[in-house]
């Protein structure tokens, strides 16, 4: 349940993607009521003095997987932990990935998921579905669950072979379902056949550290599958996510791609935007190890900074953090062999942090941008908006009050998650959040949390976003090639 | 004054730059009251019915030169017919130029603009102001004009040698003098050197058609001119805006430009969107030379698809029309010279129309991106939104009422400009503007305009706008290069 | 056996690939030589006058498909008259390709088209070899092959699904063993996956004439395959040859792979390079129909032109024609659907006439970059140079002796293939062969043919090609990755 | 005079732009008199054991400023130390600019340079000359050194302002006399205004340090001139060659108009192919202020890396050094104000061991395209190949014979060159020159140099350079526009 009595946030300057003025918001059982100057509230309401504050729709973190088993292991931080750092970086809501395994089924999975993350989250969430191998039932059950149980996104993996990957049939058939179903096509875009000769390529060359993940799949192999599932999509005219575009080139492909009109989306996520994969040759095996993820930060250091000219410049969209936590002692589970390194980094408590410090404060974008790719794309490509993603009457208070004079350096000695790493260890941060609400409740002030497992609901989003799917079916209509009207052919055939 | 009455729009879909929703939209006083389902509004207010059609901003038209003396004549659109033009196509905002002679006063030639146009305008309108020399008079009158006269924005020409163009010393002051006072910088970028030297060459072949004001000025002169715009503007870190993008590898510098982060924006034109420089190509002289403008279409017939497709991916931000029209009479002082063809073709109706067609119903962009291209984005950068360019509570009452399921032909016979052509001649639109209002005036409906000459008011922009400044400021805090602290060097020097 | 006697050639402009000079040229017993001024030679030997024509090295056609059994047909053209209209226009020698039907051996089908071709060849050729299935049988054979057979290229399909292709893990196969016997792997770039599903589409759709075969694989389907090939290929730094590439999009990932120092060579077509895709759309079915194969011909008609271009700049490498020619009663086995067209177009005579139209006449290239694109090139990829390929003492004498005054026009009616259409019909070409030499004896000369089946011989071809794999090895040598040296990770390992 | 005896070079691999081949090379009377193996040479020539050795065109080193009065003070390297040190490093020919005072004859500056060189060059040389401003007399005199002065290269200014500068209008007045003349129109490609308004603004800032000549004068100043030039050049179809190009940008701009058939080079030199501009900010000022050249060494550390790709794939053509050396006590000029440091760097010495080692030694080209770089590509621009630039019958005996197995150390302490340190101090170099002949005379052998001033001679050049202009004079034929046949306009005119 929402605070006992309404919220008036006052003085504060609201931030919304277009634009910002200073306004005062007013909050009452979990929605924005008004926005403006001189607003009239009852008695007794709570009083929040934002002066030379930011008041901002709370972060939307796309791309999470709190309590995933992964390679033999689970991830620490799960839907309690997870939501607990999220809230206190900014972040309101997240959007984790159900993952059946090959041969299972989806609705169960789904509901395997739902049933984990219900009476943990602390705040609102969604799901994304995976789908890892292809029959007519995973056709069958991607309809009912874009139907019926509130999902709109399905990722499919190009890596990740023998245990996750689709072969490009499959991937042609999945997509083309999910424009069937009006959902968004996510991609894990590698090839997972090169990953996995790359692989055994380093080994059988003595190399088993850290650095070898990285090696044995270069960017080029992020770039290649990226194109690749662009055509797969543009073939089948379906909406594609590129999740975790992490270099240069790829997110190149996804920029240009755009340019050509293609429905296309670019995720960079917190550790691409904030670090660098040059952590894979540190001399320390555990610090090397807690950077593995995939695909892998890349040893280029001008990528970050790239990725944010990108974002910046909506050739990217929306961010999230595969935030999938594993600790030095799980990490080590590969310290005789990268491949066996669990794969995930931190980030869904940093993410707003690290964005604004590399992103506003660099001066590469502005506050309102900032709100965008925060929030309010993730909420309009995903179908909540506004809902989410914005300040605005009507809206879910969903807030977070940021100080953009303030500082503070990331540390895991300091930070929410259950992880006993961070990889962005040090870094100094203007911009912090001071307080976060959900849905109107306050649950983050002062440095502290005041959260509740289960207070977070289960966000439905309906299939057919506008927001992805205008374009695509006005194209539908103009767009579809037709016969040339033609005399038959009379004369010769040979015959066979 | 606005209507006796309020006017509340019933049952239409909203269309804002971020979404659309059915709602209500309730007038009054010529500002927008309010913005939902089921609102309360007093009796007898006329009530329109907007069932099945959009309610979006009126457009804003960046780029219009009504009643200008150009070329040894003026245009035929004057500040009442270009204005009544624009109302009848959806547009209900101009911003035109202010072009003092060389060696003139800026603010004298604003003040005799002012006149001319203050007493006409049928819709609000406001004045960029043309830089055509240089002196220290010129830098202190800008800013004059900057902080008192509601201007903040100067157009420097880079072409129309000896008349117009500025060396790029002079250029260089200017954007830097645009930057101190918090000004955005306009270029029409070509380089006027190469244009002169051409039309000599072309002359000197006897190529005295309109095919010689293309073939003198090739897409390559403007692209050139494009680049050293950017590259002077980023050397003062000076926010920039280039007027009619006409060719595609002149998007294509303003595109890579943003994409590295430059604060730059770019303004195609109906007619470089609808339409291309084939025409030039016409066996009819009167038809041919009807396109004459510059820069020149371009004789690519995949230019305006092309541009349309930057135009819809944020590559370029903006449109206007350069609208500014001479009917054949006059163009017909060039029957024997290219040279002497006044500049200028139609557009300030048309744009909303070509738009739609060639953009939205095409399916490369979707009716949000629409209103972003065609009103929000113009205000953003230009310093009034949302007093203008959204629908939404407080804003002024500036609407078009679209009909997104009719169509018309464009067609000289029924437009309301007073030229004797139009470039768009036998367009088949879908999309068509049913009811115009002008600050909560209905002033076309039914096909028929009901306008008052003087109704429109002088928009008063205030300098450092913040969608244009926020970025340039901060990169202007954090990104100062600093000395490297050494030991004197204490060695032999040479004595020359 | 050669001509009785020796060959002066004298006056001409000796035309290589790195300079042109006005030089005799004295061929005995299949050779040249000797080149330069004033030599002196036997006496009675045939003086052939070439002042004010141009003395090259007789063409290479890289990529022929000369007495095929494809699709329930067989081209028209066997290896007589293929290469007797091969030397009609002044190409002498052309590579031909082995294609095994997938679980047949590859040497059985090498053997079997030498004996097809060596009997009938009128010029010099070789063979390439075409991997169709991948197993230890089909690895073992390739370097049997490149050892012991003369061949140094291997040809793998990423189309023609079910029948040719080969999946990516496969393709790696393949491509590695290349590198390991020293040989160039060869592509065929269209997704073939796409292209099947594409084909059902069309079909669904009504779409059954030739317009349906270029609807069903639009250009990035292959621009695609080709960066899908580049990468693959990259990891196993195997050098790549991209047969008849057809698209301004895949030559450009061609180009940028180049750029970025791949070791990647982009192969054009005469087809590609002369006409464009929009016959597809041509009323007449057989005439639509003539033009049919794969990839297709582009319907964007600014292609040819652009791919000349990036011909011209060493963006692209080396001509061949895929001359693979079926006549109109053979295309109308498809002539209710596109996909049972059997697929190709011819090429190999009027090659040389087309690119010296295109490219030498129309300025984009001058006579040197000609001969390297035509003849050079080709020789040194595929490691013949300067045996074939140049003008010069010992090099064998297959020479053409170019008009570049005169101009003939192309057509069925007048050409010396079987084929009873021909795709530059029409088409005017300055430049004309007068007279074509092969290995030292005049087989064409006054528009007539003086051939002999079985003159010519297999070309046979070393593996590691220097000009393809002196970069491979140095990379090899100086870019292995090696382990970072770490201390042992000696903390907590989680159990599992 | 050339050595007494003929020299026969055994057993080498030698090396041409096109391929190698072990042979033999007998040398007599300063020409290459024959290649190939078993060779009957005179009794008693010198006997030269090249096995395992690879012998090579000698280095054209296509940029020098020897013996330069620039900036107050005079290079310390002049045509006799300047040619000794080329010899030791493998170059056997310099090319050097004339560079005339604004308002000063050509022909009496080039007669003055002939009669400062003549005497003192240990090798082959000849002069570009330099057009620092513009006027009747100044084209005149174009006409006349072209004619009669062995020159086909001028090279004009966009930066230097007040001193060299010419402004765009004059530009394309000089670059239109070359093209009339068959001269190659060079560049210095930088924004002189930029750079002088950057250097005021450097200053005023308090950066005084060699930082401040980087920062300003970024990269895009370069950028931009460049494609300003191009843009120039194509206006009046006349070949461009582009001076030191010293950053990526700069160098994309020369490869896009490559890629677009524009005839333009790009020459990069051997201080931004070895080293970079991080060296700026070195705490020691002697060291920082010995890279200062203009344009300056850019501090992206990709940069040499990125101009060898593109070195190696021909889309930069040829290179030089612009060796132009001061040593520290006259760079100490500018020790207050980085504006007065003597702008140049050293490289004429070591130029192709640092190409060897960037280029071939890392795999990035091979020794066949080194040879293209260093030498040929060189000759045939400025029209003196194949008399240099080719290991071949009837060449000049300008030779290297490098062992690519040795490797050395560069140093000051070791070099031949007057200036006192080498901003490749300390780089290991695989592949050393081991002989160096000038027109068939051992001048460099077992490390120690045997030359003579005046050896060498000045190198006449012909104008309209086949390899620049046949693709010219082919556009001009078939590439003019022309007039559109109409029928006069016969409306009405307005009266004016």
């Amino acid at each position: 349940m929402a605070e006992p009595r309404g919220i008036l946030i006052k003085g504060g300057k609201v931030v919304n993607e277009d634009f910002s003025v200073v306004s005062d918001v007013y909050i009452e059982n979990g929605k924005i009521v008004e926005v403006g100057l001189n607003l009239h509230v009852p008695e007794g309401v709570r009083i929040i003095d934002a002066r030379d504050k930011l008041v901002m729709p709370g972060g939307i973190d796309a791309h999470t997987h709190l309590e995933l088993a992964f390679m033999g292991t689970k991830t620490v931080d799960d839907f309690h932990s997870g939501t607990q750092a999220a809230l206190a970086g900014g972040t309101t809501m997240v959007v984790d990935f159900v993952i059946p395994q090959k041969g299972k089924s989806l609705l169960e999975a789904y509901d395997s998921w739902r049933k984990m993350a219900d009476s943990k989250v602390c705040c609102d969430y969604s799901l994304h579905v995976a789908v890892t191998w292809w029959s007519d039932q995973v056709k069958k059950e991607m309809e009912i669950i874009a139907k019926e149980r509130g999902v709109n996104s399905f990722k499919m993996f190009m890596a990740y072979k023998d245990l996750y990957m689709l072969q490009d049939i499959d991937l042609y058939a999945a997509f083309a379902q999910c424009k069937t179903i009006g959902a968004i096509a996510q991609v894990h875009a590698e090839n997972g056949d090169l990953i996995a000769e790359g692989a055994k390529k380093m080994l059988s060359m003595g190399i088993t550290g850290p650095e070898g993940h990285e090696l044995c799949r270069p960017e080029e192999v992020e770039a290649e599958a990226t194109q690749r599932a662009i055509t797969i999509a543009s073939a089948v005219n379906c909406p594609l996510y590129v999740v975790h575009v992490m270099s240069k080139s790829a997110a190149n492909v996804v920029s240009k791609a755009r340019k050509n009109g293609r429905v296309v989306f670019g995720e960079p996520i917190a550790a691409g935007l904030g670090t660098d994969g040059t952590h894979y040759w540190h001399k320390d095996w555990a610090h090397a190890a807690s950077f593995v993820m995939g695909p892998p930060l890349r040893p280029d250091p001008s990528t970050p900074g790239y990725l944010m000219d990108l974002l910046a410049n909506d050739d990217l969209s929306v961010t999230g953090t595969d935030n999938c936590t594993f600790s030095v002692c799980q990490k080590a589970l590969g310290k005789d062999d990268f491949t066996k390194i669990p794969n995930g980094v931190n980030g869904v408590e940093d993410r707003m942090s690290v964005i604004w410090e590399k992103g506003v404060h660099s001066g590469k974008m502005d506050e309102n941008r900032f709100v965008a790719v925060t929030s309010s794309n993730a909420a309009k490509i995903f179908n909540f908006y506004p809902q989410k993603g914005r300040i605005a009457k009507n809206s879910d208070a969903d807030v977070v009050i940021w100080d953009p004079k303030s500082s503070r350096k990331i540390s895991a000695k300091t930070h929410h998650q259950a992880v006993d790493y961070n990889i962005f260890e040090g870094m100094e941060c203007h911009g912090v959040p001071v307080i976060t609400i959900s849905r109107g409740k306050v649950v983050f002030e002062e440095g502290r949390l005041k959260t509740t497992p289960g207070w977070g609901r289960f966000i439905h989003r309906e299939p057919f976003s506008e927001y992805v799917y205008k374009r695509i079916k006005q194209r539908d209509q103009v767009g579809q090639p037709t016969a040339v009207i033609r005399k038959p052919y009379d004369g010769k055939v040979i015959s066979v």
